[in-house]
């Protein structure tokens, strides 16, 4: 496989003010490989318990994901409880977290000469260990999280120096960085490994940057959000397996990677779990996209003329 | 003069995470002018107390504005206390209305004719009055705020029937329009008067809707924000003074309005009151919306050839 993602599959019981789900297939790997297989299919590297469902297993292939590297465990598999009060943040209820709390990722052999490598939000000891798994892959993007940053700052910090790019929220990239102002933050990330950074906004949209290029993009204008999980997981999907899929990782490819991910996961928020991913056609992708590049679409003026008019 | 601001112009007595100001020069009215001088000089219609700064008319008029409609009354100009806790959220202490409680604007004989018409964020009975003494403006365009559309609903519908463009922030939008999301508060907001509305959503930009056009900027990264005290204003100057000095009303030049207002605003949060814009070069105002033109600039694929690989 060229294209990796090591992370979580899990179920989700939720609730959101749009309605409940109980057990629903969720987990960073579920949403990431779904996503980039509108580009280009994942392994899978996670964990499951003897009690998962086999229709999920199923959906991840129906969309070319390899399973190879998702390993059986005896046990439960992790088990997410949460709600949202406004669609914005999620209050955790319970975090079980059953196989995945012993989970050592082991990449079937066919996944280390991976080109692209993408490491969801797990242990930064873990992210190390898988980057001494893999040869030379030509990316490697990573995410994280408050729990992390405070828990194991200095581990993540060692992971940041093999990081390509780092994918993270507006919160938690001050929380990283110590800054009050995300584009602060994004220098000193810039300055602890990562040569690129983007920075998840939520409803508001993301930020590019690299050294002194900067993109700012809004989100896509949805107008029914039901349900905001793996919406940042889809964007990374999205975004990475662009990325992969063209080979191009230049700036100005990586601003349209960015515009993917935010298309993505425009979708993934319209329903609970992968429920729209699962029936997302490429049309429909490509008819948001274009609706995206016309909203943030802008003639430039030459100024001149009507300034000096004063 | 051609284009006329209705607002206020006040004392300021505020505190931010940057520090303190006492009695600085504020109000919308003053914001607005300074702002859209940039662009075309405004003839501001307000009313001061017989306390008030006379190096605050100086400045007033080192930009260009035309003072004939501002009053001066007995007693105390309006003063405004408040704080930031963080820059996006301004907690009032205190509200002196003094002369402004019993402001009725006039306008001035030649005032009567204006072409461009902005109605700051007043009582609306008042903006409806000031609307009965122009003649055939060619732009009216109109801020609100949630003690209006609390408490003078009624009189604020009956004055946005006759508004070209609504300018708002966010909650209010949703607020007037009993809806849970900006671009469904916009469609609202079209069908009751305002051919065009934009919503202002602070730090994270801002959105233009007419019909079934819509644009989405973000906010220009501003990295040491000192006092957000009448962005808003200064956006709406920067917007209605641009579409005012280029004549053009379509769509496509107020999307560069738009932008306009998004660089002047992110001068104007530089410093306290006025201080940034009262420094403020062409020059910069030139190098700030190139720079932001780049930040969003997109260039769009075709993605037929990359989706149909799969």
């Amino acid at each position: 496989m060229d294209l990796i993602v090591v992370g979580s599959v899990a179920y989700d019981t939720l609730e959101t003010p749009a309605g409940k789900r109980e057990k629903v297939l969720g987990g960073s790997g579920s949403y990431f490989s779904v996503a980039s297989s509108f580009f280009q299919p994942a392994g899978l590297v996670a964990v499951i318990g003897d009690d998962f469902n086999p229709k999920f297993l199923e959906l991840l292939e129906k969309f070319g994901t390899d399973l190879e590297g998702l390993e059986k465990q005896d046990g439960k598999t992790f088990h997410w409880t949460g709600r949202y009060e406004d669609h914005n943040e999620a209050i955790t209820i319970s975090t079980d977290l059953n196989v995945f709390a012993e989970f050592s990722p082991k990449l079937p052999k066919k996944y280390r000469s991976a080109k692209t490598l993408f490491l969801a939000n797990i242990d930064p000891d873990l992210q190390k260990d898988v980057l001494s798994q893999v040869d030379g892959a030509a990316l490697i993007a990573c995410d994280t999280m408050n729990f992390w940053i405070n828990g194991k700052r200095k581990q993540l910090l060692e992971t940041l120096k093999d990081v390509d790019i780092l994918l993270i929220n507006d919160q938690e990239s001050m929380m990283l960085s110590g800054t009050d102002n995300i584009f602060s933050a994004g220098e000193w990330i810039m300055k602890n490994g990562p040569k690129t950074v983007v920075i998840k906004r939520g409803a508001y949209g993301s930020l590019l940057m690299q050294g002194r290029e900067l993109f700012l993009i809004p989100a896509f204008p949805v107008r029914q959000v039901v349900d905001c999980t793996g919406a940042g997981d889809s964007f990374a999907g999205g975004f990475v397996g662009f990325l992969h899929a063209t080979g191009d990782h230049s700036f100005e490819n990586m601003k349209n990677a960015v515009a993917m991910g935010t298309v993505i996961a425009s979708f993934t928020v319209e329903d609970f779990s992968l429920d729209r991913l699962a029936k997302l056609t490429y049309a429909e992708v490509e008819k948001r996209y274009n609706e995206l590049v016309n909203y943030i679409n802008l003639k430039k003026l030459d100024l001149g003329g009507l300034l000096s008019k004063k």
